[in-house]
């Protein structure tokens, strides 16, 4: 079971232009065979399948405590897209101004059709995600070398749309994700070590550029959060520290255990557009509304 | 953000006969069309994708919380699977004994090579869930007719696979999700109700049996669940009571929200599957891997 | 645009022992890849998109009607499904009688959770029907090709389907299916010989077997249903006869055009099923139904 | 059964300014999720798959008779979309000029390799449609609620499509499938109202605005054409006035049964793309293929 | 079992202005529904499932002659696309200065994300080539027919493609398509009149274009290579010979097989894209990778 | 481009008992996420992908020299498909006699009705496979890290299907491709170790039995053909020794590199399914083709 707090990870600036296709390159990073939607499935699955838990705890320790993040990076890249599609059409309430006539030519057209300008599970070119992204063999060694790999898969998508988009709200989440990311592969690589004596140090980073090139991400490890697990439980998920320990494969700083979870910040509160009905309350209708529930 | 807790709903009965065929017709209630799966992504994609929040806080914390809720669905519906899978082929490490025969001739055979004998996001006929089936238009009162009609269909699929499966596990499992699904029936209708001033109650039940049909949900409505919509949050979605309020459409009993969650119940402890290499971690691996882990 | 009759193509009998897979099989003749969706879909859309329709009206007309005749088939090939299924599980209104047992074993369950124990647009193996199997180029040459081969394809899986299915319900709707099917073949393979001057009838039959080798077609093509082409149209298509003339290719028998459709018959009235709701109107609601609707 | 008129329900105005992506954005309301192929193939599917049919006829007929208007919903966009892609590149029979060029640009290439600049059966974004958007669960009441959402979620695809284009071609078809999809709303509120009591009338319209706000509608509304049901055949689905009575949730204008069908208007001749080879009859061929048909 | 040379079949020129959206479209002829994948795919699995081998040994022959073939028209079209897509970003290492600023517009994200630049078995719109597109219905007749089929819908697409790009490495490689694609059509004519004695040459071209209006094709057609049949086996498929001869039904010439395969040309050497880490390899690291590789 | 043979890898025993749904349960390996046609098209298209190729030759000439055996590999799955089909339903000329009433049941009915009894290329669920099954980063040590991965998820599936299938046709395929799938296994953790030190060797094997338990596979390797890289080209990838060098990491027997190929044996001629027009010419046609072959 989980406990949800109005709560997001990253601090997202608002955007200076915002561009409904920078707004559908983010997708890939969501929706994407790569994205957070399957980071977040494959480990929440794999903890719920997790045969023989109680001798191999640390290990589902870790993946359980994984998955509980990656529901924050669903959510950080969500609320990332949803900034850059907000105001992007014309505002006004008559249609037969053509309000919309720019997401004729956007790349990503259910953002306009199928939702109001917000983020859907799918990927840059508009595929939906798919159950098939989840890997859930059953075999911790073959599910953690699994794991490693998407989140290498993951890295270098997160590396190319960041390269696509200079957007500063795009860039705020991208960075923050390089770091988070960045703890999962390395505690994937330990867990592996844990489970089979493989060192495999010798492969950072996958690939070849470190996350200080990118100076959002580079902000976040002089702050050190490149080196943080928080257990996101108050009271469970506890052995990872069995797993989460020694020294960071880039920098050789000490990895850290911090019970709980980071405080995060209020999400943003978006505008509406009225072209869209979204939400497509009028005014008018509010004080009948505010009766039934407030009166 | 959330926060994960190492309990499940439902306290699951172990399967007497298990069946792969069984476990294969409950995957519909959580990778399908209309399963569990589709309703989390639903309102967590509608929660994030809220425009208008500030105005409509009650709408939007009813759909955030029923989100956090369904988290806790595809858990206990996983779990269920796996126990009904677990044990259902030959154990033993000779590959040549053909110890999988059986899956052979089963309705899914992902559960025996692509998982240990354990749940995917995929549906009864094995098609992946997909984010085709997350609808969120932004339009507030077309979000919640979608939501209200998708429990309804949600209902019908688990009225269905109940009458498909005697298996206490599973039986125990789907007359749980009728209860809650059954509270977030109401309570779309509910804000309906409150958005337009429709009055849905002369449909209630859809479709036209009630829950107390089913023993295991009757069961737990004489205990009062039908009536209860938690927070899921120990600090926010506190406006759902706004909409949570007044008398059930079915027994005219009272509403009632209660702050945070259900206590829950540990998660079973899935056995291996030694000739599926589930976890395929040997004995005479474990003293090394402990010495790593604890030494 | 359509007129529509509460009529059906074939006078279907009940089936003797339905059995979900049997029903199973005959999806693929409605839903498959050269299934009659697929027909009916191709020529719809290849009518609408004529270009140069004033200066190659035959054709035009032909591939219009074609496509009007394929509506009764996906009527025809639904009935027949709807039938076989009829009853094929335990009736009664007690869901802890388990009364949907043996769908669990069935190959598509589909049947039995998303449907009322009725058709839908899928194959045999549950794969929903695709616009990608609509063809549609505009080029007429290519065109017409892509159906003689569509409809030699649909051929195939119709003899082929028969031979798995021994149920007079499915072998009355298939038979009669080949026959007409057949008529298709011959048309274009006459609008082709129009076209370019090419001489098909080597090639026929396609595949290498006679429709007489199957007692339900040979009935109705001792009756000369394999001769005529309606119009499927009061007033329209009526120069389909510059194609449909000369002899068949397989008997040498005249081409004849019937202006309008064959009469048909009433379509069944299909039971209910009460442990599906389907419908779900309880004895006790009809009189109320009723003073609504007739009071 | 049915019978076919080479009649569309549209009188379409030639495009201005034919643009490919504005036609792509059309494809969404023919083939995507919500569009005119999905109502076409729910109330079709639906209406054969009727149980207990002759205790219910009002009700089947009312189905049945939405279904065969749907057909001249799929073929109005169907022309709409052609239209708005003939001559969109540049007309020639030189390969090595490049005719196509503008093509590589468009969101949609499959108008220019796949069909001959014509409609196919996808969304604005190329997906096809799939006949998983076929829903009908034999369960009268949620089959109603779905086919009313299903309406609303239509309307709000029409009115942003609407909006992204403002080609008259288009909106001339997207005013008319407004008003007649509001047609269908308000039968499928009717069909609950009498099946249940329940009085929908407090939400219209989904999403909160009016079809006179869309100058092309509003002209239609004023002929009267919100409160005709037409019965789309000669002498069946009469007792869907058992239905279709009383007042407008609207206008309270009184709602009117017209047997038979709308008159039409006779279908636009689709130009030749002679660099598509589309039809790809040269006029040397003409007098050949003429002496063969005509001969 | 195969061999692999280091060679290909096209001596493909350099692109002069390579746009990501020129390779976008060339991707259709490669992993399209008409594609090279389908054409390589379809004859190599009807190769392999063959029945009755022995006693119809030159149509086997025919086809897995062919099937050998395609192969180097995927290699030839990859190195197409990949020459159309290098240097088509910003070349260098810092990440920030949004190196991949155009790709973000670009029709085709994948080619930016998901790959280094290069080809993919995707088609024109991203959608991924798909085993659905093999047909293998074990009938020779039958099957012979689908690829006679295949081969003018995919000589269509190629017409159409070449009409899109005006780039040279793309118009060599297509005319060389043309060409060879034509052979096959021919092919598959001879096979269909030696099986069952019908003569398709006055079909022919399917469209009505000749590949001599393609500059391109032309001049390799001048050079007779629409004649020539390869075997594309130093020892086997030698019974082709029964089938492929006698006269070109386009031009009359006499057609020739000429055992073994061209002798082709080296493929080019990609550069890198650093931007994009492909291959990733630093200078630096040069001299450790050599060590271990030949010290 | 490539040479093709008429030698398949393996000497396949004829089935004893052979049943569909042994030969649906290998589909898995061939048309899987995880199956030969994944390792076939990732490693040609990584292939031809390559960029920076004379700079890191000896890892292209692996790449490319392991996509040439992977074609033997499909080959030799869709062989032991076909052989487990052959003669699985009564063979006969009168379809009345319900020739395929057991493929009703079948798990597959896509082998009795879209082939001819035969493979395709489809999964244990007949699932198409999908070009999204390609991974082509372009980053070289992501490309070996997923190749790495994908070869030991590709192992598991193999020793799970061995475990499901006791059928010696499909136990000689699978023990053959468990050896050779472990060469590739060493090949990329070699490939891996030679560009970044890392020393994979710690992890062998994963899953955690060896080859050695599957008898069919262990006579192979006391051949010791777990140790042999063929070249599979006359000329070409002949760098690969400077990769596939040393010593294996589960016996530490010296590795070979065999320029060239095994020699292979003849593939198996398949009989007639003349019930399912499989090749479709009758014993009376065979002269008259003759005589147009040979004439």
């Amino acid at each position: 079971m989980i406990s949800r707090f109005d709560k997001i990870a990253v601090d997202l600036p608002r955007p200076k232009n915002p561009s409904p296709n920078d707004a559908a390159a983010v997708q890939e990073l969501l929706g994407g065979r790569f994205g957070e939607m399957s980071t977040l499935m494959n480990y929440t699955f794999q903890s719920f399948n997790f045969r023989g838990r109680n001798k191999l705890r640390p290990f589902y320790d870790l993946i359980a405590n994984i998955a509980a993040e990656e529901y924050s990076h669903i959510e950080t890249l969500s609320y990332a897209i949803n900034l850059m599609l907000t105001g992007t059409t014309k505002r006004g309430k008559d249609p037969s101004a053509t309000p919309l006539a720019n997401a004729t030519d956007a790349r990503n057209t259910y953002h306009f059709i199928a939702s109001g300008q917000t983020a859907l599970p799918i990927d840059s070119m508009g595929k939906p995600w798919s159950g098939d992204n989840v890997f859930s063999s059953g075999n911790l060694k073959l599910d953690l070398l699994h794991n490693f790999f998407l989140e290498c898969g993951a890295r270098a998508n997160k590396m190319r749309v960041y390269e696509m988009v200079s957007e500063p709200t795009a860039r705020a989440a991208v960075g923050y994700l390089l770091v988070r990311g960045g703890v999962h592969i390395v505690a994937y690589a330990k867990a592996l070590e844990n489970l089979t004596g493989v060192d495999l140090k010798p492969m950072f980073p996958i690939p070849d550029l470190d996350n200080r090139k990118f100076p959002e991400a580079k902000k976040l490890e002089d702050e050190g959060l490149h080196r943080i697990m928080y257990t996101w439980s108050p009271n469970d998920y506890k052995e990872l520290d069995k797993i989460w320990k020694g020294t960071h494969p880039m920098d050789g700083s000490e990895l850290i255990v911090d019970a709980g979870q980071p405080e995060g910040f209020d999400p943003p509160d978006l505008d509406e557009e009225v072209q869209l009905n979204a939400p497509g309350v009028e005014p008018e209708m509010l004080a009948e509304i505010a009766k039934r529930l407030f009166g």
